[in-house]
């Protein structure tokens, strides 16, 4: 079974993520290389460390290596249209970072030319992947919980980004949401038709003069009948927020945060947990691993991707929609 | 101290919980009377037990008794305007049952009764006075959360009722998100500015055919910028679930259901903790208790009722505008 | 359907909980006299509030009044013995609280006495009475666990009592231990056989002055083949720990502390629950009119007391036991 | 850096545990070779996939090969001393399985052997590198809970070994509880000082004719005042139950047992749980990861190991002790 050859895009913190399962955790793979325009010390420092051949300045350089098979994109996301199609024009399968671009049209372009090249594109929705998210996926797709009426997402994040950040993300809806989005999708098995969306800047005012928000309820009407709500919040003081529930007729399922330990304290002040895991590089940990598994499995297997072109462009579909819905007051279809 | 002297009008469930509650559990009081056009043999009987001296099918009889200080309405809700109008007429204190009226203008021109009369009203919104919510609202009151931001109400009842009920009931939004409408407002805080509603039949399509939504999200800006989501279900198989969550700039605080008893079973089937509390009158009797005693304190202190003319007019206002919010798609101001 | 009146000897703490629960929420009793030899002013008070008919020095006057069906005796221990004879030699049927005496002895001479009369003796053990601990005997009795293995009581007091306390109350085992011992009977439906424990002074060393220990280990065998162990702390700064498992051949189920509302905060620190209910007052709050209206019901309907003579006995029996093993370092067999 | 070269000694389940995480998991050392007189397919194929070098039928081979620093002895209990003596004279640090021998008499001469030979030896009792365990040992070791007081380990397996298994196992209290004495040790910081303990047949008669007990409770007096208790049983049908707590003058802290995810389902029978992960592969998987790390470390750094000689010896002490009182029906001073 010949192993299979991945080079990566990127050399930051989601880059040595990927790097470092696939060269630990993931049998029949191995990362040749990767390429930064600007590369670190740190990233010289676990490219070594890891064993990884290349390191390069140009990505082109992995584009036209040729035992090469894979290309996973965790470039900055204006290049990510750009790079699915060199990639796929270089003859490489592509797990491409989300969002797959900050404009839709740009995404259906990129489809496009996926299409017609025959190869494989995942999209890094990697909360698909985790136990608990899972959990509640097998629980509607099995009727557990009987006919889908409702599904709550709640995400709220440790601690805001820097303005500057948050200046070129495409705002908190195609930057945050995104996730949400997809996980409503993945939760439901069903398209959003419909999307209403209230927002407010509560966590820093510097987010509001860069024009954007930091605090959102989101709320959609899906194909299958079922209304999911999603609260956002950049900033939650006691950690990363990741608890969804499904509710149907037969009963619901609702996860929980994933905690450090199960230990916890009885002292004067009360009975005390650990805070949830600090953010999602420790929350998603085990996630990354099985969805960068899923996509070495399906280009070894020759499967369809788990999370593929309709899920990256559909997730930003509903963010256009609910960017629309803020502007307007309005609920407002998504345009499919 | 004197003895304060309640007529009760009506004597159906609630009708019996509260003299149940008044006759055992509140020191200082007493019920004189009930009035019911229909009493039935379980009226009668527990009448005879809780030693309630006068059983009448007028409630003009308890309003013309000099003895009786104070009527509680629990007859139906097209005739609260009536009554209440009436009662203060009567030169009695009135408590009464939500909703006030199902038309805003009718508890307008009652309120005006009851102002110029210069007796006390008091709302039946007993969830304001249960141990979780009342901690909740705490939280928000007194900062321990911070500036609030979000705020959720899982509200969902343990099983729809018949649609002969339905038809007179105002529809979901005054008869049921109404508890939920003046939740908001409680832990809040604040007023509701705005109103937005998606609705949905899944639970039973005789309800659609009468009219009426049987599942619901609804989400609310608030005045002082907080955003408030609250979710509805005629029925969740597992009881009745009535949970709620505020989130804000230094933490979150949530609640859980009651459950009968903390004992858990594992077994080959996973761990299992009962279900919450079945209804209303499990899972609230406690609030009922502290509801009357607070009623009867602010008579016999003659302070302010603790849920009074705005909070009844005000919850029915907000439902006004999250119906016209499902009819139109758009987010609704409501119309103070 | 006569009412049942019942007069109290003594008029402490336990005394008013009984009082007040038989004349608020018990139908068919009333409370006709309380008698004490230095009644306070406190007591004074509240039996003016509760419509108590007769307050009086002397416990006499309750035993002479023909009027009365049943005594309840709420005095100190080293008083118990000579009360039950004299009460149900007046005619009396008695409620007692824990223990019957501090001697097996005396004990054993009472019960003959209370044989020949043909009159009720409950023994104040509330906590068979309380919802928690219902379920795990419930899950027992009918084998939802199947056979038993294996009790776990964990039993901790929130504050150590005064050492004055303590050189008059029998010592730990015989004074808060007592509980347990009969909690283990209860819940697994059998006898102790042979008693193990080790004590220390951790705590307190004034309590170890006085001869006592604060903190223990107790195990026993059951005559069922099961094991049970017992930890005791005179002082859990966290609260009153009242908690206990069982184990058996198909499952388990275990038991948590009682809080007082289900919220929890999430902050910077953590997520925190609320302490358990502080001390037995308000832990047991509910567990006290269960086990006074099963006393009452056992009058009315002339059936067996739910908890009787064998229990305050035996209970006794095996502290002593655990008293001789604390004593040599040996397991000791309970005389019976 | 030199790369540490390990030889596994045994080729069963634990063998690849260790073999795989060292390949996988940890930077900076690599398996060598694995021997086993019967080495099965199954080992055969991991071997090959974990791209181990030497696969012999010969831990001779091993211990003869110089380019080998460490042996990891993962072969049956009866033939640990021996090998541990050989190992350390082939000039190799060891780590050993528990227990070190089920006879203390030959721990005492192999740690007699290892001390002369300078080598190191740790000894596998991985829980205490468990994230729950690490959380309770860390808030008794910084006076979290101020002075510690009581200790509960509860401690069941899934399902009972088969009696051949049984029979050659030491017996429970040196093949199960073993890992509860060390653990005693490990929360406490402290040694034991005598140990009573009782005894039951009452999962698998087979077990009880084959003279050993499948069910036990366990006290001991510890050298700083506290008192730790023990409960274990063979088979805990919802599966591995793996919970502790200590208590102590500030507080209590609790573990409980890890879960697959945290989701919960609510239906007419309840609330659900997962059960706990199924066996010791599941539980301690990241645990058995964060041990070898550990090894290697101390050996990298020549530094003491985390869990060494004494660690080895004193819980098969504790469990000679335990047997003793099983037999005796006394407390029994543990004989260093």
């Amino acid at each position: 079974m010949k192993e299979i050859s991945v080079g990566i895009i990127g050399a930051g913190r989601i880059a040595y993520v990927h790097a470092n399962n696939i060269q630990r955790n993931i049998v029949g793979a191995k990362v040749k290389g990767i390429s930064d325009p600007y590369m670190s010390d740190d990233a010289k420092k676990w490219i070594k460390e890891l064993n990884i051949e290349v390191a390069t300045d140009s990505y082109k350089d992995l584009l036209n290596d040729d035992e090469i098979d894979a290309i996973i994109i965790c470039s900055p996301t204006n290049t990510h249209s750009q790079m699915i199609r060199e990639a796929v024009g270089a003859n490489k399968d592509v797990f491409c970072e989300k969002p797959l671009d900050l404009d839709s049209k740009e995404i259906r372009k990129s489809l496009e030319v996926v299409a017609a090249s025959g190869k494989k594109l995942q999209v890094g929705f990697n909360r698909r992947f985790d136990h608990n998210f899972a959990a509640l996926q097998k629980a509607v797709a099995t009727k557990k919980i009987g006919d889908l009426h409702l599904v709550r997402i709640t995400s709220r994040d440790p601690s805001a980004p820097p303005v500057s950040y948050v200046e070129s993300s495409g705002g908190l809806f195609k930057d945050m949401t995104i996730h949400d989005f997809d996980m409503a999708r993945f939760l439901t098995g069903s398209e959003a038709v419909e999307v209403f969306a209230y927002g407010a800047v509560l966590v820093d005012p510097a987010i509001g003069k860069a024009g954007d928000i930091d605090t959102a309820v989101v709320s959609m009407k899906m194909e299958n009948g079922s209304i999911v709500y999603i609260d956002n919040s950049r900033q939650a003081v006691y950690g990363y927020d990741q608890r969804a529930e499904v509710f149907g007729s037969k009963g619901a399922m609702e996860s929980f945060n994933d905690l450090p330990h199960t230990a916890r304290f009885s002292g004067e002040q009360g009975v005390v947990a650990e805070k949830p895991l600090y953010f999602f590089l420790e929350r998603y940990n085990d996630a990354f691993i099985v969805e960068m598994k899923a996509f070495i499995d399906a280009l070894r297997n020759d499967t369809e991707v788990p999370v593929g072109s309709v899920d990256g462009l559909n997730s930003v579909l509903i963010a256009e929609a609910a960017l629309e819905s803020l502007a307007t007051g309005k609920s407002v279809k998504v345009k499919y």
